[in-house]
């Protein structure tokens, strides 16, 4: 029973978008809005009356957008974040005396009825708002005061004038509001946070000539090809000292024969460790060029963060109580028992020192902020503990906003939505298995229309290092071309592991293996980039209409459409102003030609019922004219597996 | 960063039952589970393990009950609530390095490696736990961990073993655990709370001679025909003296004509207000004795708690501060413009001398429990401040934890629910008004099986003195005896304003209002409570049934059953064991015979797929064999609206 607890008769509840009870903070990107919506409620028949408010951290001063009604007490206001960082709203809202008794005069002059006292009570209402007020706002009101109070029913009109009414707006009692009980956050990154189209690639199987070390200056030669593509993040592998103890032959045999490289996420040597660069592959003045090359033609280099260490590494050396001792006096590597990867130690996240851990690894981070990279694909982070990975990206991204961390974890659900909630701007997914029109249907419903699109940003790959998926392995091309372009026109993110990718290598380890057989993780490749069989040209276009349609640049306008046949998927993309309509239909058998009839909802995507519209295929410059909500559609996949119609009116 | 934030690995998210994060308790009565689950996962690999920790409040002692493993993260515990009060239950979890290494071990044992380095580092485990423990499980352990270190192989048996589980689970390194960072609240009611039937009378409508006001006595004298009609909560509306200023008369006539008694609702006289007896009624001695012998026979008398004051009430003339002055020196009537209560004053909850406003409402409260009532109907709660309801409820259930309050509130649907959040203990629902076999499971389904199970319990009104709903005006016999069965096995808890009810009272004031004509508000009636055309027969056979069935007793076993006609609703309520089954099909038609097939999911039902089954007709005392998911059903509504079956196997 404190004041003015008692006194405060609003609620305010049902806030969205609200993570966890407010524990976890939304995403956005630079331009976007943030529309809150909640119920707000008093007892009894009073108007309440509120406001968003909202401000960029650190600002103390808090900007107000005033609550506007939507239906059954609920209530809506937005505001657009313009810049990055971290942003946060709340709501404050209360009992409207003034608008309570406006509203009921209006229905007593309505009546007939002797209103003088009542203006009485309104003149009370408007002199005590012009006792909050100030300057012409108080003398103004303090005038109106006096007319209600003496002009009798004369003054009906200027009681109900939209100029009192936003006087007392401006100057309302707000002495017993509520506040909202939290202050919700908004973390604010880059656009690419939203819209980025991945191109992975082994710096080391870069060179032109077969059975040389690719180096840094061949990356740079390759850039022009990645720009081609239409590709604007260039991640890279670990780029540094491989160790030699336990070192992974070919095919991830367990011994090397010698001038085996190893695999790049055995990190750590004599030369150094994680801020270090493995030596065949130039220096630290070469890697800074290859990222301001990249950036000049538009792409941003990526760093791969594998926290964790060969037994080569400086760390085992200086840093003993970082790694798990044994009663046999040894480390332990990581295992999956009965598997052991005695190449690999994890670090201890349970040692009494981790604090010096964390700083450490924080200081990795930020070398090569230093570098130039704003952008990391965190190597499993599902396997070192939610609370770091929470204080590491909030600490860094107060310094650096513009960071960008792409989970790559393939893990059980709620664990994936875990660290998307704690921080990570994008994440892998389970795309790579989603094939069957059921299947992509229900995950792309789950990842865009429940709470996890206000955390969770998928970042769509058909294949990486470790995923070649029996799908690709055996539908060739047709599959190939329809997975990309799910991949890219279902996700505003996407990415490929290339050239295998494009060059559409598809041999598996063994028959039942997901991993490449002849794996570039454990061998340097000599690829064929120009080979005349290669997806660049479908890739290259494909990237280009994700360019050029505003539709394809976030997933918050996906629709899915009935076809009546499931081997075709339907669905269409929106921008947020409604004027780019792009709408995909897949062939999802690799095999046969496959027909059916596509129904849209004319009026949701705000097309003619009556007449007709045109269908403009992107991929076949083809033209169509449609009319009415059902048509016609048919995919050879030999031919062309997918449409991506630019839909016009 | 601060210790043991940086080593708390385990998560726990998704707590269910959880009202608003944690911001309201839920309800249960006693002698119910509380079922609590929860997300519970760490990062990587290892096991995790946890505990419900449960307690009554104020026992300061958590009890624990350890959490089973469901799918998907998720985990489950229960408790039960065996006294009325408060409880408290929260999560604690871990990572179970003992688990994870057993876990770890049997397969490395499986996969034939040598694991005497595992042992060792199990023996290490083991004696850790040692040291935690005490006695008896001390120098086992210890013993134990000496095998595991110096055994070999010999000790795998041991190590895998039921006992080390057992001890290893009850010494178990809890220093890194994560403790939900909430405790969540249970109110627990007596069960009356859950299972109720109220009859509602107007004490001064009791006297058997025509013309003469009734008194406590004449109420007595009434209590065995409610008794034989099977309900146990008998319902006065307000005992207290009756304001005579602006007194309306019969019909609501704004005039009261001389002799005219005026509404029960129009509180205070100079006899006195709140805790005072209107003097035609009799004395407080009258009124316990009525209270004793109502509880004699099972009844409990649940009285009125209508928080407004006629112009005469002493309040008004001690506390003028309670209410709200108009410029012309008057108080403020109730209005809902443009229509006047002269004869109301609400108290102003904006008074700053809102604390002994508060208090004094306190006082009329436990006045009347001193009287011993234990179960208060409160008149329109939606129009005073949800945080005096709270700290009320609160208060009041601190010292008397038995006492049920039922919210009186038609109003909109979040302010409904808030009001049972905030503590009441049922609440009036929309029941009258839902009709068709749609709106029905619309709303049953909403009720009983999303969050406001947890929170609303519902109380099922087919009239009361303010509402003859349309459907009784017209609907004859059919539409009472239908609407009967429908309140009363749909809900646990119902009531009805009776003896209209019974008697089938059906004129309205006027076409197209719900008020009664000659309404019971403004004037003394004499009914012929034995007229041979009462419904008593039908409703003392329905609440026999009621208390003979525990499947009837409480919301949670409801479901909807197929049947493909749609004025024939069909739903069944299983007991929480499973052992009672009630059918119930009801003709929502009141004029023409009805039949359809009616379809049940034999399966969740526990009845035989191939065998026969045996319905009982309660209500008719007939019998039907039946096979199969799919049967005839039939009613005739001038025979019979409804089945009642009890499905036997």
């Amino acid at each position: 029973m404190i004041e003015p607890y008692g006194r405060q008769r609003v609620v305010i509840e049902g806030v969205w978008p609200e993570i966890d009870g407010g524990r976890f903070p939304i995403k956005r990107v630079v331009g976007e809005p943030v529309v809150v919506e909640a119920d707000v409620y008093c007892d009894g028949h009073d108007q309440v009356a509120g406001v968003l408010c909202w401000r960029r951290v650190p600002e103390p001063t808090w900007q107000e957008t005033r609550l506007e009604y939507v239906e059954n007490d609920r209530w809506r206001a937005s505001f657009t974040v313009t810049a990055v960082g971290r942003w946060c709203y709340t709501l404050l809202a209360w009992v409207d005396r003034f608008q309570s008794w406006a509203h009921d005069l209006a229905k007593r002059v309505d009546a007939g009825q002797d209103v003088c006292v009542d203006l009485r009570i309104g003149a009370e209402l408007v002199a005590a708002a012009a006792a909050r007020a100030s300057g012409a706002d108080a003398e103004r009101l303090a005038a109106i005061a006096a007319v209600l109070r003496d002009a009798g029913e004369a003054a009906v009109p200027l009681a109900l004038s939209a100029e009192l009414a936003a006087l007392m707006w401006r100057h309302a009692d707000r002495r017993f509001a509520t506040a909202y009980d939290r202050e919700l956050c908004v973390v604010v990154d880059p656009e690419r946070a939203r819209f980025s189209a991945w191109y992975e690639l082994f710096p080391r199987s870069t060179a032109r000539e077969p059975g040389r070390h690719g180096t840094f200056a061949d990356v740079m030669a390759r850039l022009p090809y990645v720009r081609d593509l239409g590709f604007d993040v260039l991640y890279l592998p670990p780029i540094h000292p491989i160790g030699r103890s336990f070192r992974k032959g070919r095919n991830n045999a367990p011994t090397a024969a010698p001038g085996d490289p190893g695999s790049p996420w055995a990190i750590g040597g004599p030369e150094g460790g994680h801020t270090a660069i493995h030596p065949e592959l130039g220096t630290l003045d070469d890697f800074r060029r290859l990222v301001a090359r990249a950036r000049d033609l538009g792409i941003a280099v990526a760093l791969d963060l594998a926290f964790q260490c060969s037994p080569d590494h400086p760390y085992v050396r200086e840093h003993p109580e970082w790694f798990r001792w044994r009663p046999d006096g040894t480390i332990q590597y990581a295992e999956n028992p009965p598997k052991k990867y005695q190449d690999i130690y994890p670090f201890d996240f349970e040692t009494d020192a981790w604090r010096a851990l964390w700083e450490e690894l924080n200081r990795v981070v930020r070398f090569w902020i230093a570098q130039g990279v704003q952008i990391f694909r965190v190597d499993n982070p599902h396997t070192k503990p939610f609370a770091f990975w929470e204080w590491l990206i909030d600490d860094i991204k107060r310094d650096y906003p513009d960071t960008i961390f792409l989970a790559e974890a393939f893990t059980r659900p709620k664990v994936m939505y875990r660290l998307a909630k704690l921080g990570f701007s994008q994440s892998y997914t389970y795309f790579a298995w989603r094939q069957t029109k059921w299947e992509l249907t229900q995950y792309l419903t789950e990842l865009t229309e429940t709470a996890a699109r206000e955390f969770f940003r998928p970042n769509f790959w058909p294949n990486t290092p470790d995923i070649l998926t029996e799908q690709l392995q055996q539908g060739g091309w047709p599959t190939f071309a329809a997975r990309l372009v799910l991949a890219a026109t279902l996700s505003s993110n996407y990415g490929i592991y290339g050239p295998a990718f494009e060059l559409m290598e598809n041999r598996p380890l063994e028959p039942g293996r997901e991993e490449y057989l002849d794996s570039e993780k454990y061998e340097i490749k000599c690829w064929d980039w120009n080979r005349p069989t290669s997806l660049r040209e479908l890739i290259a276009r494909v990237n280009q209409i994700r360019r050029q349609n505003p539709a394809l640049q976030s997933n918050a306008g996906l629709r899915f459409h009935a076809v009546d046949n499931d081997q075709l998927i339907a669905y269409s993309k929106q921008s947020a102003d409604g004027g780019n309509l792009i709408l995909v239909v897949v062939n999802l058998d690799p095999h046969y030609r496959q027909s059916g009839w596509l129904t849209l909802p004319l009026d949701a995507l705000g097309l003619p019922a009556g007449g007709p519209y045109t269908v403009y295929d992107l991929l076949a410059d083809a033209r169509y004219h449609w009319q009415g909500p059902t048509n016609y559609v048919e995919l050879n996949p030999h031919e062309q597996p997918a449409h991506i119609f630019l839909v016009q009116h």
